[in-house]
């Protein structure tokens, strides 16, 4: 008899897509009059852009970002033309003719960029295209001298247009930091040589450092999947993965005995550790070895020793042992531990946590309820 | 013009499945009569197991090990007959009836999961198992009072045959631990129970540990994918991958301006950088911030700031910058900056470095030659 995949799988997955769809509905009624598009980069960061950027199209979310030109054209194919699709990276040298061929909108970031757009739109006739100016985050984006250049060398009747022109915060999580401010006034000044062109400087984070920041286009992408954008703060936004790992394996542990590689944690106590089918090959972080921990119906399991490729070993002394038996699920991440606290027992940041998410969970989506 | 996958994707991986092979043999040559089985747990540690066991099946290997029950599933889709296939988790609590439907053979590591193989082959007649044994790790595995229990329980007529019986090593990467030779002395004396039987002890770095701890079989796994198993001697294994990353973007920076998130690294004197579309959601890890490097021709890039979900940035100042435009590929792991160098400096080890192995990398298999 056989089983069904999440009965046999070692791991779950569960993606609710209705917070997703919470968060941008949060997120577009923060930004106000600014249009919400969606960033579903680096495969949704991890949850599923085939499933992620539909449900939020349907939700009536008209462009999505994503990085590179190959999650351009796997995005085309899952969403149709329902949306707009702006490619951040741009074309490589030689790849421009995909862009069109998928109707992808791409993202110009250097003047080669340009150059090579202009040369296309000129051969095949109009194709929409981004600008992006750097501001402050010197990694991808025109310099001002370059904006400069660029004005001086345009064509007067142009051969394409620009959808939008974009610019990155590179402290936007830190509400003060006063390189926010520089990077709002330079893409202000560089506004006024694109007129009419809508103007995009506020992702996740910068959508919460006010009006001034939203102006025509805001791009949120960690937010919608439950990273907190405002660091320090309370979290506004719904909590969207709920990871669970099953048990293989109980033991009793004597005093003095060692568990794991390297015989890196020695028990002070007998205890019982509960062996979880969860390791770093599966994104669980080897950093959170000796520092993470799971939750049983509701309670703290804290993780011993190191991370291993495929377990991860917790103390389940403290937890009932009716509770605790091969099959019986963990807690890895939900309400009880968060992305972001998973992140920082880790030390790094929750998007980290997400794009790492590993391929053998068997995942399940809670759907969008219906009406 | 469509362009070929290689030519539009923004990073390329490169598999040399013929290094794989070579290091199998190099590892079973040091065995000697010892049989040697392939680990290909976690997708083969990132690489591909679809690809690399039937690869390492034509060489002559006949055992394979994964961890999960999907994984064996998924493996004997790839393998089909031509070899044996151990799961190491065992089955969960009512999947037992899925080995014989897939023929994999379920490492059993506690009495409850060897009652269930019982009495699943008392019913549908004999069927191979290997018994986990725990000598020092306490992880997965029967303790010496288990084994006690099991061998006094078992019937007097097997109703199916042990395989093997196996155990794991916590320390074996440090060649003079004295753990090493009280599992060694353990495993020894449980084997008296088991005549026949044959048994294995050695993954990668115990084959590296002397004959006696060689046994019957021996189970490598990250050393077959080129990790060194002996941490501070030289590396006997070839290398088997090489990840580049192409630029989008070469910017010249000012001296005083911060490049990246957090504004985190400053310019201290003008410069090049290129930005890579390689970042941390490709499993580069963002603990390599300020720590990593690339190599263009051969010659040594710093990374600088922090790694980016799609990006890193790295000081090209001092290569000629004829060599440095967008499209060329900066080598991000290869015969310059290995998988143990690139752990040593993202803080952890390199069957995470692998494990982790991103999934928009375009993938290349050099081909084993014929004959």
């Amino acid at each position: 008899m056989a089983v069904y995949p999440a009965a046999r799988a070692h791991a779950v997955l569960e993606i609710d897509l209705a917070a997703i769809v919470a968060n941008w509905r949060l997120l577009a009624a923060r930004a106000a009059t600014a249009e919400c598009a969606a960033v579903v980069k680096a495969n949704a960061y991890g949850l599923g852009a085939d499933i992620v950027a539909p449900t939020l199209a349907a939700a009536g979310c008209r462009l999505f970002f994503v990085a590179t030109l190959d999650e351009g054209i796997a995005l085309r194919g899952a969403l149709g033309h329902r949306a707009e699709i702006a490619v951040l990276n741009g074309p490589l040298p030689g790849s421009e003719d995909e862009f069109p061929a998928y109707d992808l909108v791409p993202v110009l970031n250097d003047p080669g960029q340009i150059e090579a757009w202009q040369a296309l739109a000129g051969d095949t006739g109009g194709r929409d295209a981004m600008l992006h100016i750097d501001t402050g985050m010197a990694r991808l984006g025109l310099s001002r001298r370059e904006v400069t250049t660029v004005i001086e060398q345009m064509p007067s009747r142009p051969v394409f247009r620009w959808r939008a022109m974009i610019s990155h915060l590179a402290c936007a999580d830190t509400h003060d930091h006063p390189l926010n401010e520089v990077q709002r006034a330079r893409f202000a000044a560089a506004r006024g040589h694109f007129a009419g062109v809508p103007a995009s400087l506020a992702a996740s984070s910068g959508i919460f450092l006010g009006p001034d920041f939203h102006l025509d286009l805001v791009r949120p992408g960690a937010a919608l999947y439950g990273v907190n954008p405002r660091p320090g703060d309370p979290n506004l936004m719904h909590q969207v993965i709920n990871l669970k790992g099953k048990i293989i394996q109980v033991r009793e542990i004597d005093r003095g005995e060692s568990v794991g590689y390297g015989a890196a944690h020695v028990m002070t106590r007998p205890g019982r550790v509960a062996v979880v089918a969860v390791g770093y090959a599966d994104g669980w972080p080897r950093s959170l070895s000796h520092r993470g921990c799971g939750h049983i119906a509701g309670q703290r399991v804290p993780l011993l020793g190191r991370v291993s490729m495929d377990l991860a070993t917790f103390d389940v002394s403290a937890v009932d042992p009716a509770l605790v038996r091969p099959g019986t699920e963990v807690e890895l991440l939900g309400d009880n531990y968060g992305v972001d606290a998973a992140a920082a027992d880790a030390g790094t940041i929750g998007y980290e946590i997400l794009t790492a998410l590993g391929r053998r969970y068997h995942r399940v989506y809670r759907p969008v309820s219906p009406g």
